[in-house]
């Protein structure tokens, strides 16, 4: 680790408070909730729930990071406004021998799953200093991986069962975070080599323009371009063909290539097409395909797609198929997207608010409830070391997700959940309603040491295409989707009740 | 270097591409330009001109890169769709032995300095395997610090003089290079500790909520944790007010400890304000500071800043401040910006869309242009081994980026300025109107080696600073910006014409 992806990635204020609390309170046990404020909205279209990742590359961060010589030495070089030491000497040798993060507890909501808003998905408890030391880096991880795999999640649902490659790296802002989340996200694949390398996946891809320019600047044409590669590649043979005219040139190119491949014995896997008239080219391209009995030749689409595009690309080859003959639900399903930028960067919103607040102070062994009060009622923290429940209906369905105090009885009927900020709103469902109440948080640390099963992309992935299931359909709507219900119980809104009248202005 | 971060940091295309050149071009000599398409765009507010950045990032990555046994095995596990081995042996060993970037030349605009869409940024000249196989990495390195560099250049141009500090890591996609480019843009600092002791440069930070919820759930209130911070940090006391209420409890309270902190010899360094009305509060704070003597307490704005929001701050400053007797000229120089997510991720706009594109092949010791003809004139690219230059004006103000042929004399008067697509569109500079012309490509890296100066991230906010008094106060606009001339030299548009007609479609 280099200084910059150390322990030290992490906000100057969080030192500064370290050194403040180690005046007292430095060991005494907190708890933080790790919260989202809102879903993502990227403009015309909010989301309507979240995908959690993030969590793994966190939790190994936090395994590794570590107080050395080199992290006091740069702490030990900072200034007051007066110009002495910031960080006094015994402070840095506390923080050496602290080492890391040895005295956390951390319960999380595992990759992969469906999460909502105002409702714990990361649990810190430890010691004040560690617990508030570790609040930047978790958002860091955690907030953008989950950013990303949620937008991926849309654009997986938008491709209606078409295969999504993740394309984005180069203009990704983080290429390997948002590949890894594009995966947990539904993309089958991504181009990025490395990353894929490291999670035990194949990397895909094509070819790009330059190769036919070049072939176009010395030797020939696009043709002999297309030939030679299909010499070097017979049997993974998918051909870009737009950089001179996708329709004129590009795709009778490619089926002269394909033909000759077919007599050699080889299967050509497709073509790209990657500017002008998606839709369109899509449905010219195909009839050409068919005319000349490639009727199972990919198409990949790529080029500036998004969750909104596919959809608007689909909706107009179903009705423009017709016109050239080609059917249009056969042409749908040999779809493969590309997608970049606009998943790999969250385009529209690129950045998820979640929020990492002290909800409880631990007070001669008993948790003591703490609040910040904010003039926004949904920004005051829900408070109390809590637990976390999703209600699943009579259909299986996900009802709503449910904080409740540590004693509070799920098993009672009816079960009354309540609105977190708009008074007299509530449900009660009777047993008939309610098939299954399910504990979402799961402990992954304990006492700084990894616990629990640890997973990979694929299970996060698997977790996710379960939890979609299990989601009313309005909820996944792309466009203005169903307000899913995130709820506290009875016991648990009054206490915060109590701790706003105690501590609130005036 | 981990294998995600490492030479297989690419797409996986580079890498069947390369295997395909293998068969024959694959030390043929290429150059490769990266330019970007357009400005970035907010929505409502399109940039005028882009700050460049993350040229040093890149190049250290490519002189660190490296095939090794753990990337070859990795790439050996690769198959093709037939089920054989992707990638042959003797291409790993070719690959191997040719270990990184040996063989290539870079040239490249200097971090920090102002730059324009369709001109090259960066070049690349080098054998055909190597120059495609860098694409990736280069993208991802340079694009997205140019995009933050020039968010954060309008942050700090809407700040007025005002010190913008980069709060942006718990939302950031990619915090380390976000810091490092917000700083090349212009702020003063970074929260970012680690970034920042990388750099040389101090952190900054202020405290945040928790440590008076903290407070409160065990020991008295706000008040009571001001005056503990203070204890702590007598020289360094930025208190942030708005854990409760900011007029009714943050602001007298932090007056009381300054009188305390004023009367034991210390200077108080102001306050933060973190929510609600900004321009209102901070008018309404200044008053009550001011009244008890602390008229040079800085007073920190942080929430959701970005220029527009800057600007419309000061804009209500300006007209509220007088009705509560405040001087608004003195509070705005007395304003400190905190800007997080927005100038962390480039909200509104979240990727640059820089290309990567072959413009020449050496073909027998000559540069022969190579061309990619788009149905959009825009991104044709501007073909050839091409030089780049900035002419400025009587003013001294730069008026175009220009590119030419080697060959071209920019000595000669007049000077004449044609536009790259739209035909007809020229500009004829006499001798009076033109007071230089500079070369704003630099060479960087010598067959793999780096040269040149090195420069770190002070020397590029310099270089900013002066490339922005120079241009244009319209170009500077923060909405709808006068558009920057980016031109050709008549024989350079001569030449490309004559590459469409020979390459273009029918």
């Amino acid at each position: 680790m280099t200084i910059a992806d150390g322990i030290l990635f992490t906000d100057h204020y969080q030192l500064t408070m370290a050194q403040f609390v180690r005046m007292g309170m430095a060991e005494r046990r907190t708890q933080f909730d790790h919260t989202f404020r809102s879903y993502p909205d990227y403009g015309s279209h909010q989301a309507g729930y979240c995908v959690a990742a993030g969590l793994e590359p966190f939790l190994a961060w936090a395994q590794a990071a570590r107080f050395g010589p080199a992290e006091t030495a740069a702490l030990r070089r900072l200034r007051t406004a007066g110009g002495a030491q910031l960080f006094a000497d015994d402070f840095l040798a506390y923080l050496s021998e602290m080492g890391g993060f040895s005295g956390l507890d951390v319960w999380a909501v595992p990759e992969g799953r469906v999460v909502h808003p105002n409702a714990p998905i990361t649990v810190v408890q430890g010691p004040m200093v560690q617990a508030q030391l570790i609040e930047t880096p978790l958002l860091h991880f955690i907030n953008f991986q989950t950013l990303i795999a949620t937008k991926a999640s849309r654009v997986i649902e938008a491709a209606h069962g078409g295969a999504v490659l993740e394309f984005g790296m180069r203009r990704a802002q983080n290429a390997n975070a948002a590949s890894r989340a594009s995966i947990i996200g539904g993309a089958v694949g991504s181009s990025n080599t490395g990353l894929s390398a490291e999670l035990g996946w194949e990397s895909k891809g094509t070819h790009a323009h330059s190769m036919i320019q070049v072939f176009m600047a010395v030797a020939g044409g696009e043709l002999e371009a297309f030939r030679a590669y299909a010499d070097v590649y017979p049997d993974d043979c998918l051909l870009l063909v737009d950089t001179i005219d996708t329709l004129e040139s590009g795709v009778p190119n490619a089926i002269r290539v394909f033909e000759r491949l077919r007599r050699e014995g080889h299967r050509p896997v497709g073509i790209r097409l990657d500017s002008g008239d998606l839709a369109h080219l899509a449905v010219r391209s195909a009839a050409m395909l068919d005319a000349a009995g490639f009727e199972d030749a990919s198409i990949v689409l790529s080029s500036q797609l998004d969750e909104l595009t596919i959809w608007q690309i689909r909706l107009q080859i179903a009705d423009e198929a017709s016109r050239y003959g080609v059917d249009a639900d056969r042409l749908l399903r040999r779809l493969v997207y590309g997608v970049g930028s606009r998943m790999a960067t969250s385009d529209g919103d690129p950045s998820l608010d979640g929020v990492y607040k002290v909800v409880a102070v631990e007070e001669a062994g008993e948790w003591v409830p703490a609040i910040k009060i904010s003039n926004t009622p949904a920004k005051t923290v829900n408070p109390g070391a809590k637990r976390l429940w999703r209600v699943y209906d009579d259909r299986g369905r996900a009802s709503a997700d449910l904080m409740a105090l540590p004693e509070d009885d799920l098993s009672v009927r009816p079960l009354e959940l309540v609105h977190p900020t708009l008074p007299g709103v509530h449900r009660v469902l009777p047993a008939a309603r309610v098939s299954r109440v399910e504990s979402l948080l799961e402990q992954v640390v304990a006492g700084g040491r990894r616990v629990g099963e640890r997973g990979g992309v694929t299970e996060a992935r698997d977790r996710r295409v379960s939890d979609i299931e299990r989601l009313d359909p309005g909820v996944r709507r792309l466009v203005n989707p169903h307000t899913y219900h995130v709820s506290v119980t009875p016991s648990l809104l009054a206490m915060k009740r109590q701790l706003i009248e105690r501590f609130g202005p005036g």
